[in-house]
């Protein structure tokens, strides 16, 4: 039964991407009613959870709206009875990215903080505190949807489904809906002249262009895109890919293939900023910083202009939208991660798939995609295989499977230096990795090289 | 390039549906530019056709439209250049369909103009034709869109595909839509608040419905359907389905799953009306005797009421929507006849599905549905081979692949009885069956038994 | 670690095809080195155990050998530490076999104790017990394999495959042997001078024939089976195929696919018998208790003759060649239900199937089937998908399940006919279900009708 | 037919290799009646020829055999009427093998001839070949069966099933022989004890063994390498695996393994060859030059014992093995590429696969093998895609599938440097690319970089 008004839980609440999420709900108040948002941190984040909350009190303030908004530490209250939970939550804070940037770069490996030994970590981190709250979720708001963008956004929710065993979750990325934003406007077309169809995994998907005609223009927006000067990706490195291998694909890449197809190139521009202590990771910390010293600002009843230099534009838009189309039964076609079910012919049944859906009350319904040509269905089909073998990992703290997790990584070089880069990031992030503890004393004491 | 003014073609335009048509399009005048209809007969429909035409012409006049309406026998002179192209004829006439199900019953077996017997030859005797369609659309109107409304809706669909190599057809029915709208109302709703998620085959497929909050109210509508009096198809004898089994599937079945669940009741209903000479094919002969009668007179200047009994309610207004879907790429969701793709993950991959997509300008775009249970997967992979099969015989003659398709057609008593059957048909329908000649000289000489 | 000394069980030794067995064993003497033969049998059959365990006895010492031959209706007892149980049961004797024949009869339905309506009460009556039985092995000898002949065999591999999580498991059938047989002395040709690949379900399979140059021979089979006036397998009525319908196939059908090619005729068949009270049940059932007359001559001290008209030819020596090539590792070539695991692309990885597979020590290895053509593929998968709702309508006592298995069943007319004969059945058989214990209940109460 | 007498061709015929060839098929005198050995080369491989050709006629002779042996330059004389055709050419001779190890290593990347960018230039270079003698085959001895070892072995397979429409094709590799035999060495038994299921691409496999007792004697086997100091391969360098990852495998890795799993310490012992001009191919050459002063001494009539340090142990004889089988319908089992058909659940249905078959009259068919776990699974999809892509790019002379298959390649670094690398290797192998003429005029003029 749908309810009149609604509670909605966001789980790493003192993020800076808050103020956009508040943003997006304000825009939709027409359509979301809400009664609740309950911004929840964990003590560690406590200050920044008040900076940030109070702005959020303020925008709802100069908004004229009821809702009320809490700020607690307490996470079973705040999920007691909740609507939807999203989490942006990052366990161990940036210092923890930074070492997933710095440690394999220190090795001359990429961090990547998504796909790559970074985002390895991240996923052993992430892991067992989603699989937490969804234990939680289960007892306190067992009919509510979990949407998730924490990264790796797609490891973390096929995580949920095959772990958690919780269906109504669904994984979110700002990349697509940049990518269609961008790829519009190099057209010279609204994104909704267009039609967009995603398939693969969360940060490695391709996508094909279709205009009102039904005209497949993927090939014209790739030559608008080689001729252009511009980047579609701020927050990615901007080197230009081959236009013959692009061409090849007959679909077009996301940012983040540069990181595959590009890997050397890639590893450089990285070397480069590690060098200069200006990896992503340090670099959003300052960034963050001067952030919340602006949200401090007791005049501040908006979402600063700063905000969009962060890199997670329209991350949290996606996200209210996303919940709107769920409240609302909009049946809007989004780019979401959730369970296959065999609409990517290539992968697995039961893996989770990054797609265009419709997003309907009950939940999204990924159009069929269907056979990847081989250059797609190899790297997306050894990705997968990585991805499932990183969660089986982080459920089960076995070594093995992580050195098989990370032998398997394309973006990671195998041999002795996986194997040193491994135990070393497993000690570095020790205080979040409970359940490789037995692991990594094994690794302190020298029994385990 | 979208066309400022778009040519319709209608094959098999002396149709007693094309009033239906025609009032499709005036209701979509403002949408859909037309500036020619082009109505298409053979000789042997050519009094019908004017009458017909006639009417078409009046209606458009009528609404004050000036679009043009041509009625000719010279298909390729109506082909040139078409932008839509529906075809809704009937090789053989009604005096075909009329034995399509009477011979079937003479032996005690159900004809089923679409999936039993009478479906298998009405297949043999409509492939052949629609291949020819194809290959004057491939030089006349390469562009253009095939909408097939002629039945076997499915396996011609599948035959275009696969052996005429053509895309851009789409095969049409109206039991969906007719589901859609009692089951609406069995709830109290409008469709529009009711998500319908249909899977199968033409005349084979099986649909579940979810309201506005996502929940499966499937269990809701079956309570509604047998607690109620009505049938949800009026052509469709109505025998109450066992409520056990249905429960069972989880799925609603569409009205023609009776004669796979009820083979033996429908098969003695049909058996009363045989014996009556009351048949389906005799009392829609009757029917549309008594509407050409309406169509005649010079001051009917819209659809006449009494059409709407004739059976086949929404067919064409589906193929207006579909048309001005594509046009227009409005991404409306429909139930149509297209490639499965992997759609339903347990039919082959390139075979005709009929599945809910959205319609855009590129042509329709399955959702996803994956696997389904047993019971049905089951039952629409034994009619799926069926089909393939059929089709194979269609374009080849081959008498063991016509007698292999009986065999395994569950509606079809395998041995010397469908044996019989097959040869009679055969040579009852000889002149519209030139793939089969020297089979059935074979047969008038006794050589094959 | 294969053991010195080996103890076989045998579930339903009180059965007629004993002395089979017992002679098979004896035959591979040197291979196989016994240490204990239980025979085990139920309250019901002890009789005839006493019977025909004496006359095992007999055949033991005759052949001068030192095993022990136990009899028992302990079959805890007899489980204990076993290496190989055999199971050949009948869950409510002949007497049972007799209604699964002669209900569908008097309804004028296919009985078929293997794939129709019986067959179909035999899965219910037989499931409960041979799980129950893995239940004992899992406790008193898990590592023993279980040989099942019980028919329906695939259904009862599958069952405890599926339900039982019991994986040392092979069902066997002489259905395959005997094909091989019969088909090479067609040929002129030793069975080993052929290789023949088998695939489908048990006693739904299909097949083809290579010889000694590699050339496919299965177009030369089936000319000499045409033009020849033998039936490969007695205890199948012989009714001539369709040879059109045949060489479609291009792979030979097995003997109990005349009930699926040749429904009606077969039908006609039984109902002759049914008039004279000769149906297969009653005419085992007189065949038998002559076998046990002759059983009891004190004097007779091998497999009599008369045996081998049962029916059940080469039965009994393929399980005794099967236990031998899993005990000394012999990588023959055999046709056993096992796990499908891809061997048959066409149907479900974790199901039955009946396939050519290298028996080793660790049980059988399929070879590679791939996929169907459409007419085989249509047909197998509408059975596995009965198969598998039989089997949880027995494991469940579930009413819809059984009403689904029983409409999607091809040799059962749906309707009311079905409904009825279900109902009918159900009550016959009570005693032998006791889980549908609340179902038939209902139907005697006329609650359920 | 088989016939009485065959004609074995050996295209490649002056290879080193040739002689261990003819001592196979006279080890096998008794079973393989040949009547001619034709030994074929190119006009720069005819000293080669000769020496080696001599050779091979004193051996023959010595073994008191009839059999002709001829030695010829013309391809097309030989193919006439020829029973099987092996071939072991290489294009462009070791000189060109040197150039696809040593220009990767100059720019400090992996050569590896079968699958680095080594193996990718062979593919190039030899696929135009096969598919040429393919093509005489079908013209000149359309029943002869296809025997290649020529590396890389499963892409030529794939390349003749696909591309040149030739079934009767099978592609060999001595690694799974060595493995089988050092493994059994190990565990103390006999070859014929252990029962081994090989599954994987070629040079990228993993397999299982079993014992006697059915037992799975894979992690013992594990266990004993781990604990050896022995290689088992020792033309691969020997560095040991990772034993915690293997185990997570639960299958033993090929010897090539190492270049994906310890890609990084295997690119270090090569740059050390490099610099040493010690790489695995200039060793070749010196062993191979004297090898040829060896064959040339006349008093020489038999295989001399230093070619077994050349490398291809077992590789002859598996091909005289393998001729055998298939002569005398042995029904061995063998491991050897062959089309896929579904034995290996995870890879494309027409792929060419190396897995455990039987080897019959009419070729290998494979074991069933299944689902590989996920670590299997997604290296084995991403090298297959690259496989498919090599092949079609050596087909077409396409640079942009060129560029696709070394990106996706996971021992090609990707970026400026693998690009770099393809368009150096394309200039230097100019004289036996000619498919890819254009391209390659554009990166000398400058217009490609």
């Amino acid at each position: 039964m749908k309810k009149d008004r609604i509670k909605i839980v966001t789980i790493g609440g003192g993020s800076s991407y808050t103020p956009e999420l508040i943003e997006g709900y304000i825009k939709r108040k027409d359509e979301l009613p809400i009664r609740e948002i309950w911004l929840v941190d964990i003590e560690e984040g406590k200050e920044k959870l008040e900076i940030v909350g109070n702005l959020a009190k303020r925008m709802v303030e100069k908004a004229g709206l009821d809702w009320e908004v809490h700020l607690t530490l307490d996470r079973r209250e705040a999920l007691k009875d909740a609507d939807f939970v999203s989490t942006q939550f990052r366990v161990g804070l940036l210092d923890a990215r930074i070492k997933d940037e710095r440690i394999p770069l220190s090795h001359g490996i990429l961090g990547q903080e998504t796909n790559g030994a970074g985002g390895m970590f991240k996923a052993f981190r992430t892991i067992p505190v989603i699989l937490d709250i969804v234990n939680d979720m289960k007892e306190l708001c067992p009919d509510a949807w979990l949407v998730n963008f924490t990264n790796p956004s797609g490891m973390v929710t096929e995580a949920v489904l095959k772990y958690g065993n919780f269906e109504k979750v669904v994984g979110l990325c700002n990349v697509p809906i940049n990518h269609m934003m961008s790829e519009s406007k190099l057209l010279g077309k609204d994104p909704e002249e267009l039609y967009f169809q995603f398939a693969g995994l969360n940060h490695l998907h391709w996508h094909k262009v279709y205009d009102k005609e039904g005209d497949d223009v993927t090939s014209l927006v790739m030559e608008k895109i080689f001729s252009s000067e511009n980047s579609e990706m701020e927050n990615i490195k901007f080197i230009p890919f081959f236009q013959e291998q692009i061409r090849d694909l007959e679909m077009l890449p996301c940012g983040y293939h540069r990181y595959y197809y590009l890997t050397n190139d890639m590893l450089q521009k990285e070397l480069e900023e590690f060098e200069k202590n200006a990896t992503r990771a340090e670099t959003v910390k300052k960034v963050e910083a001067e952030l919340f010293e602006i949200y401090k600002n007791p005049d501040l009843k908006e979402k600063p202009e700063q905000l969009s230099q962060r890199g997670g534009t329209h991350y949290s838009d996606a996200a209210c939208e996303l919940i709107n189309s769920i409240y609302n039964d909009k049946r809007s076609t989004m780019v979401v991660s959730t369970r296959n079910n065999g609409a990517l012919a290539d992968l697995p049944y039961d893996c989770a798939v990054e797609v265009s859906s419709i997003i309907t009350a009950g939940g999204p319904r990924p159009n069929n995609f269907g056979k990847f040509k081989p250059a797609q269905r190899g790297l997306v089909q050894v990705m997968k295989a990585m991805e499932e073998i990183t969660i089986e990992a982080a459920v089960t703290g076995d070594y093995g499977k992580a050195l098989q997790a990370f032998t398997i990584n394309p973006l990671v070089p195998s041999g002795d230096i996986a194997r040193t880069l491994l135990n070393e990031m497993l000690v570095a992030h020790k205080k979040h990795l409970p359940q490789f503890k037995e692991v990594i004393e094994k690794i302190e004491n020298g029994e385990l090289k």
